[in-house]
């Protein structure tokens, strides 16, 4: 059926405006009869732990409980382990090789601290170089962990820390509105990666002026380069013509380039993030307000019985938005079919009883 | 119903035995009824372009033919362009501040280039540094901006660019099988970002090679000291104690940081989704071979009509599987009820020819 045809209303009009006024006699919005589609049921609660030999008789945890995806803490303490246990490796490693680095120094552990983290985060200053071929492969070995390490805290620590200060900004952006907690819930659910963003931006600008005011303070540069030496440390650039030079300077930068950097990254991955799930609204709206035609319809009616249930209806819209794919649906099927004992077409509690007698017989 | 009473058989054994032996004859294998269930229909192919104010009367185009998705060409061209228009004008303007950068020189474009490659992909040896404020806020300039362009290429072109060799190499994995056309499409499919984590990795090697004998042979380097260098540049580390010098060295170096760098980068990506997908993997498998219980077919029963259909049963799974969540199903449901006209709870041809009506009826 060609394009235009699809246009064309598939009634004669005289027929339609009979139809349409008994329809305009109980208008939609005041139709009493109870709509018995839509229950947001989620799937029953689950209570055990999710691991990788599957369990088949418990109950199935629901997905945000699988271990996998249970709250930050725990993948939040394994990775500040890791940090913790690269570090000391790494400042032993330098400390014991502490001759063969050249380059400016002021107290032999702090140096091979402060030589870990710049070598970790890529900066990469230079004012203190490895010159044998020994310490040389030992600073390849730890930037190239040092990069897996510092992908690890991108994808868990700096989710964590940035969900705490979300609830603050979105109380401080409407201070006017009085915004109670619920308020505050729903905003945060819909904007939860603008305000992310904005968090993680926050963070960075007062890590930038306290990393100015620092070494304009504590190493006497003048603003400029202070700001400069920010800059090319935050994005890991790390010419070295300025860097931090006194010992308290780099106890200091320990700390400070380890977050900034982490920082900036993070926000760039917000940002990326927030450019996918604009165009992904957008392509969402544009599924949901287009026409639907009869073409649609047939598509949709996933077992041709002329009819589109809400459920298949979901299916349909699902993968025109790019969510799941024929792959996705076609597991499940599989399991649905395997399932449907009875071949109806359906799941009922009978097919249940007659899938666990068959596995029980052929135990 | 506690976890217990699930497992004991809701039907006492006799009345079950008798029920299994009829399903035993007519076994599920050789069951002729035809399955009228499972037909791949995907969305009708659309034809129109989509563009950001919503098109209401063309025909809907299919997801992968909206201009977001379609082939990466055009994408690849733009993030080309824009790196081709960043190290113009960079190498420009520091051709012009070339007085204002100090550092070993050999000749004022190649440096100006070589500078700005430097500092957009933040390895920052420290061979070249700016030497004025004006020179140095410059710099800042150019390496945040230079951040978001290499992540506009990763996202982009490296992509693309991984896809052509995959091919061949699925080839080279099987050279002893026979594989034909089919077969490779096949294994591209299901394993697609394993394919794409060998290729990078394959290219990172050759990258790793070319650099290494090149500084030994152009640079002069000891081998181990050029696998330093190469090291420290390709992870944008930079220390800058070593680093090229000759002319040639350079513009050698101008291409090379740029791609192996990138490499890197993209092959970490790489293996971070493949991680992912595993773990998705593994929930999938659990979600699909784990036990249904009379709790899940009343959860998936959307329309609560008793039997659970093939499609309410994907919704329910794939709720279950993280794809999709609440937000997703409720906007569909908004429109679903709009259609809906005969709050029948199914959508027909007759709902459609109504809403027609009724919208021109309105206009």
């Amino acid at each position: 059926m060609s394009s235009d045809a699809a246009r064309t209303p598939l009634l004669p009009t005289e027929k339609i405006d009979t139809m349409a006024q008994d329809f305009n006699l109980n208008s939609r919005t005041s139709s009493s009869r109870k709509r018995r589609l839509r229950r947001s049921r989620s799937a029953p609660r689950g209570d055990c732990m999710y691991n990788d030999d599957v369990k088949i008789d418990e109950p199935p945890p629901h997905p945000s409980k699988i271990p996998m995806f249970s709250d930050l803490n725990p993948n939040l303490r394994r990775v500040i382990m890791f940090l913790a246990l690269y570090l000391t490796i790494g400042t032993l490693c330098f400390y014991l090789v502490r001759d063969q680095i050249s380059g400016h120094k002021t107290s032999g552990v702090v140096d091979a601290l402060y030589f870990c983290i710049v070598t970790m985060t890529t900066v990469g200053y230079g004012d203190l170089v490895p010159n044998s071929s020994a310490s040389r492969l030992l600073a390849c070995a730890f930037v190239f962990s040092g990069m897996v390490l510092v992908g690890h805290l991108l994808s868990r620590a700096a989710d964590y820390l940035v969900e705490k200060q979300e609830a603050l900004l979105v109380r401080a952006f409407h201070l006017r509105q009085s915004f109670g907690p619920t308020d505050i819930l729903k905003e945060l659910h819909t904007n939860k990666l603008r305000y992310k963003c904005y968090a993680t931006c926050l963070v960075l600008v007062v890590l930038f002026i306290v990393g100015t005011i620092f070494l304009v303070m504590v190493e006497k540069m003048p603003v400029i380069s202070a700001f400069y030496c920010v800059c090319s440390t935050v994005t890991t650039l790390g010419y070295g013509d300025k860097s931090f030079n006194s010992e308290a300077g780099r106890l200091f930068a320990v700390f400070w380039i380890l977050t900034s950097s982490i920082c900036l990254a993070q926000f760039f991955l917000y940002v990326a993030e927030l450019n996918t799930e604009n165009k992904q609204r957008a392509l969402v709206k544009w599924v949901l307000t287009r026409r639907i035609t009869n073409n649609d319809l047939e598509a949709a009616d996933l077992d041709e019985d002329g009819v589109v249930g809400a459920a298949e209806f979901i299916v349909y819209k699902l993968k025109e938005m790019g969510k799941i794919d024929e792959k996705d649906i076609s597991g499940i099927m599989d399991e649905f079919e395997q399932l449907d004992y009875d071949e109806s077409g359906t799941l009922t509690t009978s097919d249940i009883v007659l899938a666990q007698t068959t596995s029980q017989i052929q135990r």
